[in-house]
């Protein structure tokens, strides 16, 4: 009752019966999502049909979502632009940063962390294959990052929070650390940007993306975003190929069919191909919820309701082990304990209402959306860890198959 | 009244008092999509939440609506996959065709045609600047395709019917020209899928992409699609980075979270990161519309319309000429014609409720949609174009000022 932000939870659609862990992984269903996603699908595309580009502004919403998003993100309005998936916009601006330094010779080393998010090192191997020419992926540990750059490194792609612990970079420091040795700095933002305050610009970045579809609410495969600083916005003004992705909406003029690629001045030259306006459209609602909380009173609840599930657990579950950092600073806005039948463990929780994540090999994974996650949801998810692991029920053959996803 | 299509045309939302005839830009809304929209937001995202990749099938929809639009351009269920857009699925295909040939030293250029739709340039455009080597993209005209391929040419990359005449490749004959040459052939079917029948397999086609916010009725800004013959799909096997936008959801097993990328053995390689839900939900129920139809049937109305539009407008419209090609074996569901002032022309058709499009700097632009076009409506839109034409009101302001989209 004495939670500020209680009353935003009132804005989404969760299901009786369940406590939901997992915004970390899709967000929860905001009420007015419903009805601007059957206004855009009935009255814009139905009623409007191409009109709608021009009269409904579909043709805005990638840079008008990004504005909204560059709010929480410590971004200037003109320097976020929405499109395609995080894992596209990671090829993006991995491409565009070794663009970047490719006066630099001997710089051709992308350093990254092995516990980083799998498709963001799948997408640099990906890419420093393409290349060639002795472009190379160093892999370090979570820690060690700071310590392997150096003269030949021409990008750190770091991912803030990450997505298994928790565990939170600095970005100010990585930065000025990158920027030392004369590399770029990529953040990927996907376990931050609506969980707790990003603040690019004062801590001078370089490039970042994000996700929609976590604490931005965004639903399932939202539009994800990228963030070029204004400075390197200029600097590729006469590279036209600095963005390799180069599609008709990067265009300087799309509407005028020229043959020729004369990229965009502008965030615009991320855009790529023709954006998803049913994804944007709910993508729009999802960030308006974490506007209207504000992401400092956000992080103030992220902290107090982790802090709570922490001490609540340790105090009561006998063989788990915390695998986020104790120290809040250094943690996201989830915590992961380790536990021998993590699996199991967590379809019992799963099958009681309470869903969290399992994450392998033996972490049990739990997210805390403040918008919608109650203090009162922490003493039930820690109860019914203490039930499950305590009693025989995870035992029961059921809670061993393994899904297609999990 | 004789038309075996024209119930189909009750599966439509079309708004009252609009002849649309801009369905090669943007389909009309089936009325089960918003139904199907409503539930997956509501039921599946609001409800299910993460559970949904499992219970709703989530996970299996890029490949079951790929496997619906096989169904349409001649190929088999696991040669084609929903994904991206279409000028990201242009970079994939182009970026693996250049490295099927990477074998052939000498074998350097793609060859494209210069009227083709700009993204399709733009992308190769990016591809070969990325890449560099002596890559380079040679631009022909629209008949010069098959003289251009020779023991130079890696990759001929055409668009299957001009987004802006509607005239038509022979896709057999280029495909031959192209392998008799030791190339390969990248069709763009994105005016083709779903207005008639694309014959892939039977043409030994290698890879292609195409749009399914068109003539599949997917909604704006749907999904686009990936075939690849499963001759190339095996010949990839055992080269990892052959399609470079490795993302989680392309490697072999994403949940395992390994932090090193192996493909997968599939079409599913050409899945990145992870898809929009909604969009492949809608785009479903829209290919749903053409596959009831049967894309024969279409065809034939498809030419029956165009026919009849053209034989109308050169029987009563002054000052227009016919762009497209004459012959309809040569001409896909689309008819242009120039005329001197065609932007004031269409805006003053637009105002007057027949929807179609200017394309710069002369072309009026009629998409015929079979499914929902009526003979009644080919009637209505000669009438009103030869109206227009023949009165002054293009010559009104409004119609001549240029809105953000055209």
């Amino acid at each position: 009752t004495q939670d500020p932000l209680a009353n935003h939870r009132n804005q989404f659609a969760l299901p009786e019966g369940v406590i939901y862990l997992d915004g970390n992984s899709l967000g929860a269903l905001p009420h007015a999502t419903r009805t601007r996603v059957q206004g855009v699908v009935a009255k814009e595309w139905g009623d409007g049909l191409i009109r709608s580009w021009n009269a409904a502004n579909w043709i805005d919403l990638p840079r008008r979502v990004g504005a909204k998003i560059a709010q929480l993100i410590g971004a200037e309005s003109h320097e976020v632009i929405c499109a395609d998936s995080t894992s596209i916009n990671l090829f993006k601006v991995l491409a565009t940063a070794l663009r970047l330094q490719a006066s630099s010779r001997d710089r051709k080393v992308i350093v990254s962390e092995r516990t980083n998010f799998p498709t963001d090192l799948y997408v640099a191997q990906g890419l420093v294959d393409l290349l060639g020419q002795g472009h190379s992926l160093q892999l370090v540990e979570f820690d060690e990052a700071a310590a392997a750059i150096d003269e030949r490194t021409a990008v750190v792609m770091l991912t803030h929070v990450n997505f298994k612990t928790g565990a939170m970079h600095d970005t100010p420091a990585l930065t000025g650390r990158a920027h030392e040795a004369g590399a770029l700095m990529v953040w990927d933002l996907s376990h931050s940007a609506g969980a707790l305050p990003v603040t690019l610009n004062k801590a001078d970045a370089d490039i970042a993306v994000g996700c929609g579809y976590k604490y931005l609410n965004g639903g399932p495969g939202a539009p994800a975003f990228v963030f070029a600083a204004g400075r390197h916005l200029s600097a590729m003004a006469n590279e036209p190929f600095a963005q390799p992705l180069a599609g008709w909406l990067g265009h300087r003029a799309p509407f005028e069919f020229d043959p020729d690629y004369r990229p965009a001045m502008s965030i615009d030259r991320f855009a790529v191909g023709t954006p998803s306006i049913l994804g944007l459209s709910a993508l729009e609602v999802g960030v308006d919820t974490v506007l209207a909380a504000g992401i400092d009173a956000l992080r103030a609840k992220s902290i107090a309701l982790t802090e709570l599930f922490i001490r609540i657990v340790e105090a009561q579950c006998h063989g788990v082990a915390l695998e986020s950092p104790r120290n809040v600073q250094h943690r996201g806005s989830q915590v992961c304990f380790s536990h021998p039948h993590a699996y199991a463990v967590m379809q019992a929780m799963i099958a009681r209402g309470v869903i969290g994540d399992f994450r392998a090999p033996d972490i049990l994974r739990f997210g805390f959306a403040p918008l919608y996650v109650r203090y009162a949801d922490v003493w039930d998810a820690a109860k019914c860890l203490h039930e499950v692991i305590a009693g025989s029920e995870w035992q029961r053959d059921e809670f061993h198959l393994k899904a297609a996803v999990t």
